[in-house]
């Protein structure tokens, strides 16, 4: 509903999907990780690199919107944005690095299967993202985002039983280890979860 | 000091009060639930039967606002106290499948006395959303939105009284799967005062 | 960009002046007890004073919000900045108190050191609210911003080896009680830069 006097800057659409490839590519060497842990120390080196070079693109984005005048969607949106998908990518990383750090050993089956679910609503956010340069598509959008929404549900109900399971068999140390653990990756698909509903919210103000 | 040169849509009240009305009746059941540990299992189940619905009604309002041109506050707003409610709702719903799920036993006094705590924070809430419908009330939903604040810090200062009680008692099991319990209510505290904030946030913008 | 037809009201910036002289007071305060724990309770008592005092201070800030028809900038970053300020100090306000609470003794170093960067983290921030006053600074800004950043990466790799350590050498129920003292820092930390966040996205709007 907005008029389009001025050409919009087609450099964000570029940057956000550089940005949403690269928390792909970070989810997708987390799986690695989890599934060949003999490799751990390698793939956590490499999920480094990546949340490095988030980290610039990042920048990228708040420095381009910091000279920018005319915006392809409110600023504060392109902002919340780029946050979201650094903190999706910070906890990937976090998570990593934590194996290794608490010493836990062998990932368990429902890490794995955590992960598995990350990949999964990474990749969906990456598909939104795409669809973003033309938001006549809000239909295809939202659907996208009720799929990560329902990634997160899914993701939660596998957490929490994960952690029930954690409280029956472990020793108290490795609970408080583990749990920590699998609320990392939580927090990395909560924060797939905000992406959509900060790209929800974007395609509400152009209905 | 907007304009209305067009009809705003009512319907958005009648659906946050439908949506609040649905978060005093979860918190409500969260109570008995603490108080009559006997019926843990069937309570926990209608406690989930009302976050479903909660859902419903939160879709229903985005999709409502992906639909309207004219809503009664910014879209933004609406948005966020929306995804609000859901929340509030979500931490009923993870507290109450906690307790079954980490098989702690009867509920201790300080967990009956934070979830009195949020049972008077959603009817806050409940009140002050209905004020929304005239924003010439600031001063009334102002202060109800003091109330919550308030609520909040007496919540905040009793679980930490409950925390160190735990920790000096308990083992560490226990106080790991206690501590969680106690916090999951305290985030649903939490999350009434993020739309007390929100709500303060949509008064101020209409001032 | 925005035309400045009208006197815009500076009490705000003198508002947010005296509540970051605050919170860095505060900050400073926690320092004092973690590096003279013998005087803990009377640097507790005091921390509660000044975190009272802070919230005394928020409450102008959104009561002068509520009469206010032209602001410095946006309401919504007015709103969100006090809020992001009254976060720090209760974080820092929770870490005295937890510690007093939960017996754990004298701090460790790494607590001190973590300290230590959530005392220069609120410097930086007392800095950057100082130049808001005159957003042509754009570039000083941000440059205090990225600081706030890269300090608070250095406190949660600080805070990561401080678990990684724990972990290994605690007790469980310690391990329990510290790791919760360290979280609260970090998250004061975590709020600064979120603070951090919110002027970056207002120099943003500006730009």
């Amino acid at each position: 509903m907005r008029l389009r006097l001025l050409p919009r800057d087609e450099k964000f659409f570029e940057l956000f999907e550089v940005d949403t490839a690269n928390v792909v590519a970070g989810a997708a060497l987390l799986q690695e990780m989890v599934n060949n842990f003999d490799r751990a120390e390698e793939l956590a080196h490499r999920i480094e690199e990546i949340e490095h070079e988030g980290d610039i693109t990042t920048h990228e984005i708040f420095d381009r919107l910091n000279r920018t005048f005319v915006t392809p969607f409110d600023s504060e949106d392109i902002h919340a944005l780029g946050s979201g998908l650094d903190d999706v990518l910070d906890f990937v990383e976090a998570t990593a690095d934590r194996m290794l750090l608490y010493e836990v050993g062998q990932p368990t089956q429902e890490l794995q299967q955590l992960v598995e679910i990350l990949v999964q609503a990474t990749k969906e956010v990456e598909k939104t993202v795409r669809l973003m340069r033309d938001l006549s598509q809000s239909r295809r959008i939202l659907d996208h985002c009720i799929e990560i929404n329902r990634l997160e549900n899914e993701g939660d109900r596998l957490s929490r039983r994960a952690l029930a399971q954690l409280f029956r068999t472990a020793q108290p140390m490795d609970a408080i280890k583990w749990r920590e653990i699998y609320e990392h990756v939580e927090m990395a698909i909560d924060k797939c979860e905000d992406v959509a509903n900060i790209l929800e919210g974007v395609v509400a103000k152009h209905a």
